[in-house]
C-alpha cells in the first residue's frame, strides 16, 4: 500500500536526463525536477531522473540546485551518451555543439537555450535531429518564458506567417522605456541599468543588438522555413538613440523600441534589428521595462501578440521544462516533434530591399523655399511624405527644425534620400534618422 | 519528370479528412485545404484529402469552399467512419457529440471548435480519445486564432499555472471599449454593434456572458487538470454596466472589461465571468475593439499574455488548420498529443470563496459622520479600504457620491459588506458594485 503514492511515477521506467551546465537556469531546472518530481512524472507518464550534471568546476558546491553532489561530473561526453534527454545550458558554441551532436547521434532528444549556437549552426543540428528521429527543442532561446516557438511551429502550421516583429531583448527595452519615461540620456540610464542588474558590466551584446540578431535569425528560420544565420541579419544597436529622438517621437505619438523584424514578401525573406519608432497605440508600444513581446502577422489569423518575461532563471527554466516534458512524452508515445530540416529556402533579401518608413529630423536654415527643396528631394526618390512638421525654432542661430515621417519605401531609396538631404545647402544637419513600423 | 512538382505530396498515401459543417469557418478551412494543398502536404508529410463534407442542405451551392459538389453528403455517420481526421464545425451539442464519439471509436483524430460541447461534455470526449489513442484538439474553441490552448498544455507543461484571466468574447469587448471611448450608454453601443455585425440580432449569448462562461470552463479544465463544466462557472454579463460606471472608473485610471478568471489557490480551483475593473496600465487594459487577450500567471514564467483575434472565419480557420496539421503529423509519426483525461481534480470553489477587490459607488447623505459609518461596516466585515473618494456633489438633493476601492477579500465578505451598506440610514443608494483585478 505504501507504493500507492508513487503510482503515477511507477507506470514505466524513468527517463534519464543529463544536464549540461548548472548556472542559474540549470539550477532552477534541476531544482524543479527534484521538487516536483511526482507532478512531472504524472504529466510525462514516467519519472524524469537526473543521471548527471556536467560542470567545469566539480568542487563548487551548488546547494540551490538540489542535485546530489555525486551526480556532478566533468565528463560531459560519456554523460550524453547514456541519456534519453539532454538539456544544454552551457551557452557558447563549443563544446555545446559537439555535445549536442554526440547526444543526437546516440539517440537522445535534446533541449537547448543556446541562441548563439542556433543562430550559427541551427541547420546542421536540425538535420542531425531529423535524421536520427529525435526532438531538438529550443523554446528558451528566444523570448525566454514566452511560449512563442511552439505556437509558430505548431499552432500556426496551417497558416502562413507574413511578419514577425518583436521586442526580444529585455535590457534594451528597459533602457529605452526608462529614457521614454524620464527623458534621461542613454548613458545615464545604461549606468543605472547596470547598477540594478538589468544590464551587464559589458553591455555590448545587448546594446549593439547582437543578442537580438541571433534571435531574429532563429525566428526568421522558423517562421519562413528558410535558413537564416546570424550574419544574414542586418543589425543596428541602440547606442545612437538620443533623448532628443525620444522626445521628438513622443510629440507625435511614437515610441522608440529595438525591434527584430522578420518579413516575407513576394521577393523573399528579410531579417533586421534596429531601433524603430512604433505608435504608442500599437500593442508593442506599451511594452514596459524588461518585458519581451513578439507581434506576429499571418495570412489567416491576422495580428497576434505574445508577451512575457524574456529572461531570468525561472522564466527560462519554465521554457526549458516545457520542452523537456514534451520531448519526454514523445519518447514514450513513439512520436516526435515536427522536423525542421525541410526548408522552403526562400531568397534572403538585403536590408536595402526592406520596405519601411523613415522618421527624419533636420536642422534647416530658416528661410523661404527650404520646405520645397526638401520635398523635391523626397519626390525625386519616389518617397512620399506621411507628415512634415516644423519644430520649435532655436534662438538666434537662424535654424529651424524640420521633422518628416515618410510613407513606406525601400530602405535603399530612403537611404539615398537622406544622403541627398545632407547635401542641400539649406540643410544644416540631419540630426536623426529612425525607421518606423506599425503605422 | 512531371511528377517532380508533386514530390512532397507523393511521399505517402493521402490522409482522409472529413468536414462536418460548411458554414463560414468550414468554407475557409476547405478553401485553404484546396488552395494550399501542396504546401500543407509538405508540412504534414502527406497530402490532406477531403473525402466528404457533411451538410444539412445538400442542394445549397457553396462555391466559396472550393469543394467539388459530389463530396457534399448528409450522411455524416458513414463519413466519419472512413476518415483519418474529422473536423467538426457544426456547433451545438447533438449530433456533434455522437459524431465525434463515433469518429474516435473508429480511430480518427478529431478537431473541433465547439465550445458549447466541450464546456458540457469535455471529459467524456477526452477520455474516449485517450482510450483510443487519438488526438482531440480544440484550439479554435477559445480565443479563436490565438494560439493559447497548445501553449497552456504543452509549452507550460513543466510549470504551474496559477491564474488565467482573459478577454475571450470580442462582442462584449467591442461594446465596453466603445462605451469607454465615447461615453455612450450600453443600449446605444449595442445597437451600433448589431448594425456593424459585431453583435448578433439576439446578443444574449455574448452580453449575458454565456459564451465566455463556456470558454472559462475549457480554460480552467486545461490549466488546472480539473473537470470544470460550464454550469460550474459563476457568470455575470455586461447588461448592468452603465456609462456612469465607466466614467467613474476612468477617473481613477481603471477600465471595465468582461473577464473570464480561472484561479488555483491552496483551497482549490475557481472559475468566474463578470465585468471587472482593471488598471489601464495592465496588459489587458489596453485591449481594444473586438480583440481577445488572455493573461496567464505561472509559478516560473511569471506573467504572460496572448493577444489576437478571437473570432471570424479566417482566424478560426487558422486555429483549426493548425490542429489539423498537428493531428496529421501525429498519425504519420505514430505519436499523439498529450492526453487530457488524467485529471488532478482539485476541489471546485464557489464564487463566495474567490478573492477579489470591489469598487463600490454610493449615494450618501451629505452630513458629518457618514464616512465613519461606512468605514465601520467595512471594518466589521474584515474588508480593508484601498482608497475612498468623495465624488462631485449633486446639486440640491443633499446627497454626496462616495467611491470605495477595497483590498482583496472573499467575495462573500464583500457581498455582505454591500448588503450592510445598503441598510445604513445615511446611505441613499448603492449605485454600482464592480469587481477589480490586476491592481
Amino acid at each position: 500500500m505504501i507504493c500507492w503514492l508513487w503510482k503515477a511515477s511507477d507506470m514505466t521506467e524513468p527517463l534519464k536526463v543529463a544536464l549540461l551546465g548548472c548556472g542559474v537556469v540549470g539550477s532552477a531546472v534541476a531544482r524543479r525536477l527534484h521538487d516536483d518530481a511526482r507532478d512531472l512524472a504524472a504529466r510525462v507518464g514516467a519519472p524524469l531522473q537526473i543521471t548527471g550534471v556536467a560542470v567545469r568546476d566539480i568542487t563548487r558546491p551548488r546547494p540551490e540546485s538540489g542535485v546530489d553532489a555525486s551526480l556532478f561530473t566533468t565528463d560531459a561526453e560519456s554523460l550524453v551518451e547514456r541519456a534519453d534527454l539532454v538539456v544544454e545550458l552551457m551557452g557558447g558554441i563549443e563544446p555545446a555543439r559537439s555535445l549536442l551532436l554526440r547526444a543526437i547521434e546516440h539517440g537522445a532528444s535534446v533541449v537547448t537555450a543556446n541562441k548563439a549556437l542556433l543562430g550559427e549552426d541551427g541547420p546542421q543540428l536540425f538535420e542531425a535531429a531529423d535524421a536520427r528521429g529525435v526532438d531538438l527543442s529550443y523554446e528558451a532561446a528566444v523570448a525566454g518564458a514566452i511560449p512563442l516557438l511552439r505556437p509558430l511551429r505548431e499552432s500556426l502550421a496551417g497558416d502562413s506567417v507574413r511578419r514577425v516583429m518583436g521586442i526580444v531583448n529585455g535590457t534594451t527595452n528597459f533602457i529605452l522605456d526608462k529614457m521614454d519615461r524620464t527623458g534621461a540620456a542613454l548613458d545615464d540610464v545604461l549606468a543605472e541599468a547596470q547598477q540594478l542588474g538589468y544590464a551587464e558590466a559589458d553591455p555590448t551584446a545587448d546594446v549593439e543588438g547582437y543578442d537580438a540578431r541571433a534571435k531574429a535569425a532563429i525566428l526568421a528560420s522558423l517562421a519562413f522555413h528558410t535558413r537564416v544565420a546570424t550574419p544574414d541579419v542586418y543589425c543596428e544597436g541602440i547606442m545612437g538613440v538620443t533623448a532628443e529622438d525620444i522626445r521628438a517621437a513622443r510629440k507625435i505619438g511614437l515610441v522608440v523600441k529595438l525591434l527584430a523584424i522578420c518579413e516575407r514578401t513576394d521577393e523573399g525573406v528579410s531579417a533586421r534589428v534596429h531601433p524603430t519608432l512604433v505608435p504608442r497605440s500599437h500593442p508593442l508600444g506599451s511594452v514596459r521595462e524588461a518585458f519581451n513581446a513578439v507581434f506576429v502577422e499571418t495570412e489567416l489569423a491576422g495580428q497576434l501578440m505574445f508577451y512575457g518575461k524574456g529572461a531570468g532563471a525561472e522564466p527560462t527554466a519554465s521554457a526549458v521544462l516545457g520542452d523537456l516534458v514534451q520531448a519526454a512524452r514523445h519518447r514514450l508515445d513513439g512520436g516526435h516533434g515536427p522536423g525542421e530540416s525541410a526548408y522552403a529556402d526562400l531568397p534572403l533579401l538585403p536590408i536595402a530591399q526592406s520596405q519601411t518608413s523613415y522618421f527624419v529630423r533636420l536642422d534647416v536654415l530658416d528661410r523661404p523655399g527650404v520646405l520645397a527643396q526638401v520635398a523635391n528631394v523626397l519626390g525625386e526618390q519616389g518617397v512620399s511624405i506621411e507628415s512634415m512638421r516644423q519644430g520649435v525654432r532655436r534662438s538666434g542661430d537662424g535654424l529651424a527644425m524640420l521633422e518628416i515621417v515618410t510613407h513606406r519605401a525601400s530602405d535603399a531609396a530612403l537611404a539615398r534620400t537622406v544622403d541627398q538631404l545632407r547635401m542641400l545647402d539649406d540643410v544644416h544637419a540631419v540630426t536623426s534618422v529612425l525607421r518606423v513600423e506599425g503605422m
